[in-house]
C-alpha cells in the first residue's frame, strides 16, 4: 500500500490560467491541514492564497512532500519543470502525481530521488509489483460505494463528507480513493482510470482489504454502469468493492451525460437498480440506501426541489451532504 | 489499423513441453494455411509437424512474419530468445508476439528493426497513436458479439466457425478478434485485456468501424458480465461493439467458473440477459440469436443432449459449431 508523506507543498509551476488548479483546489478544500505553501515558478498565473515558499523553506517548515497541482491536456509534466522538481528532491522532499507519464520515466527525477533517498509517487499507476486478480472472496469488514448517474456528480465529495460525518461520531471509517485526486487528498490509493481491464476489479479488492466488522470503508465511485465509454471501470469498481450500501450521486438539474450531448441522464430508480444488479454479483446482501443531489449554484428551494423529486423517485434518505451535511447519508448505513 | 503480413514462421525457441504452444496451436488450426513451417532452438520439446526452417529458408520460401507461438507464465520474452530474433528481422521478416512485455521495449530488437525496415508487431499492445475514448456513436453495418457464461468456453472458435460459414454463403463478414491469438489468427486487431480500463469501449468501437449495411462483423468475445474478476473487460466490449445479435457460448458440464471453485457458473438464461441488458445500452435493438455448446470429448449423444438442454433452457436455436457445423448459427443471424 502506498502511504504518502504530508503536508504538502503544492507545485503549481508556470500554470497559466489556462490550466487550472483543480487537482491543487481539490486537496486544498478538503485537506487545508496538508496543504502547508504554494511554489510557483515565474510566469504562474494561479495563486491558491497559501504563503509562497521554495523548497528549503518548505522543508524547514516540516513540508513532507511536493504535489503537482496542476495538469495540462496531455498529462506530461512539462520539461520547464524537471529541474525545479530536481531541485525540490535534493531540499529532501517527496514529489506525488496524477499525471499519465510517470515521474520515474524521467530519468532527471528517478536518479536525483535514488540520490537522495526520496519517493516519487504516481497515484495513477499501481505501485510496484504484480497487479492483482479479483478472487471474489468475501472480505471482512462493511464497505460503502458512492455509485452515480453520470461523471462528475459529486462522488468523491460525497463520499469525503460522509467519512467526515462517521468520523464525528466515533464510527470507524476510512476514505478510499479510487481516483487521482481522491488519492492525493487520501496520501494513499491508486486510481482506477489507467488499470488494465483485467486488474480492475483486483485493485478495487486491494483498495478496501479485510477489516473489523464495525469498520466502514467509504470508497469514492467512478463514472457509471450505465456510461457507454467508461462502464468498465466502474463494473470492475462495483465488483472488487463487494459493497454492502450504494449511495447514489446525482446532479440536480443535468439533463444530458458529461461530454455526451447525444446521451441523457438516465433515472435514479433505473441507475440505481443498474448498480445494485452489478454489486450483488460479488455481494448478494448488497442494498440501495441513500441518495447525495449536488445542488451547487441553485438557490435554497430549488435545492430542496430537487432533493424531495430524487426522494420521491427513488424512495430513499436524500440530501445534498456539501450544502445541508452528510447526517441524512450517515444515518442511512445499516447499524452505523 | 495494424495488418501482419503472412505466411508466418512459428517460433517455438527452446521451449519445454511445460510452456505449452496454445498460440501455436490455434494458429494453426484455424490458419493452417497461413503457418508455412516452424522454428526451434536445440532443446525444444515442442513439434507441431511443420517443416523445421531457418530464418533465410523461412524468407525464400516467402516467409513474411515469425510468430513467437509459445510463451512462459510471465508473458516476457527469455533472453536467450533475442540473437535469433534479430537474426530473423536482418532476414528479412517481422515479428508478432502476444506478450505483455512489448518487443520493441528490447532494446536490440528495436534496433535491429529500425536497421532491416521491419515491423513489430505487439497484439496485446494499442498500436500507436492515442487511444480512443468511445462515443457510444451508432455505426453502420452489422455485429454478432460471442458473449459466455464463463472464460475459455468457445468464444473464438465459435466466431470464427461462424465467419467460415458466413464466408461459404457468399455473405460479407469479418472476424474481429479481440484477443491474443485471435489477433495472431486474423492478422489484425487488438487483445482487449491489457487496455486502460477508460480505453475499453473506444478500442471495442475501433475495432469494428463504420461498413456496409449487410456487411457482419463476426466479433470473438471475452469473459463474461457475470465474471467476479474479467466483467470489465466484457462491460466494455459489449458497449463499444454495439452488437445486433448475442450469440453465447457455453461449456457442456462444466458446473464451476475456471480457476474459481467457489463460483457457480451462472445459467444460459441469466447469462443472456445479463449481456442483452448491457447491450442495449449502446444498441436499444440488441438480440440474443443463438447458442453455441463446446461439446469437446462428449460421446455424440451426451453432445446432443447437451444442446437440447441448451436449446430448452435459452429457447434458441443451438448447436456445437466445432462438432456439427456453424450452420445453425449463420441461420439464426437476422437477414443473412
Amino acid at each position: 500500500m502506498r502511504t504518502i508523506a504530508k503536508p504538502y507543498l503544492l507545485f503549481l509551476g508556470d500554470a497559466g490560467r489556462e490550466f487550472g488548479a483543480k487537482t491543487a483546489q481539490g486537496v486544498l478544500h478538503w485537506t487545508p491541514e496538508d496543504c502547508l505553501a504554494q511554489f510557483r515558478l515565474p510566469g504562474c498565473e494561479i495563486d491558491l492564497g497559501l504563503p509562497d515558499m521554495d523548497f528549503p523553506m518548505a522543508q524547514a517548515a516540516r513540508a513532507r512532500t511536493v504535489l503537482i497541482g496542476v495538469t495540462n491536456r496531455g498529462g506530461v509534466l512539462p520539461d520547464a519543470w524537471v529541474p525545479p522538481l530536481v531541485q525540490a528532491l535534493a531540499a529532501g522532499l517527496d514529489i506525488v502525481a496524477g499525471l499519465h507519464q510517470r515521474l520515474s520515466d524521467v530519468p532527471e527525477l528517478a536518479q536525483a530521488a535514488a540520490a537522495h533517498g526520496r519517493a516519487l509517487h504516481d497515484v495513477r499507476h499501481w505501485p510496484g509489483g504484480p497487479m492483482p486478480l479479483a478472487t471474489g472472496r468475501k472480505r471482512t469488514g462493511r464497505r460503502a460505494l458512492m455509485v452515480g448517474t453520470d461523471c462528475g456528480v459529486g462522488k468523491k465529495f460525497t463520499a469525503l463528507a460522509l467519512q467526515r460525518e462517521l468520523d464525528a461520531r466515533g464510527v470507524a471509517a476510512t476514505f478510499r480513493p479510487t481516483g487521482q485526486t481522491g488519492a492525493l487528498i487520501a496520501g494513499h490509493g491508486t486510481a482506477l482510470d489507467t488499470i488494465p481491464g483485467d486488474f480492475i476489479a483486483g485493485v478495487a479488492e486491494a483498495l478496501s482489504p479485510d477489516n473489523d466488522p464495525d469498520h466502514w470503508d467509504v470508497i469514492e465511485g467512478q463514472a457509471t454502469v450505465l456510461h457507454p465509454t467508461f462502464a468498465a471501470v466502474t463494473t470492475g469498481l462495483v465488483h472488487g468493492s463487494q459493497p454492502d450500501a450504494l449511495i447514489l450521486c446525482h446532479a440536480a438539474g443535468r439533463r444530458t451525460m458529461r461530454g455526451l450531448p447525444d446521451w441523457a441522464v438516465p433515472g435514479l430508480a433505473e441507475s440505481l437498480q443498474a448498480h445494485l444488479t452489478c454489486a450483488r454479483l460479488t455481494n448478494p446482501a448488497a442494498r440501495s440506501v441513500a441518495v447525495s443531489v449536488n445542488t451547487k449554484g441553485l438557490p435554497d428551494a430549488e435545492a430542496r426541489a430537487a432533493i424531495d423529486r430524487a426522494a420521491a423517485e427513488t424512495n430513499l434518505p436524500t440530501t445534498d451532504p456539501v450544502r445541508y451535511g452528510a447526517a441524512v447519508l450517515a444515518d442511512a448505513l445499516p447499524g452505523s
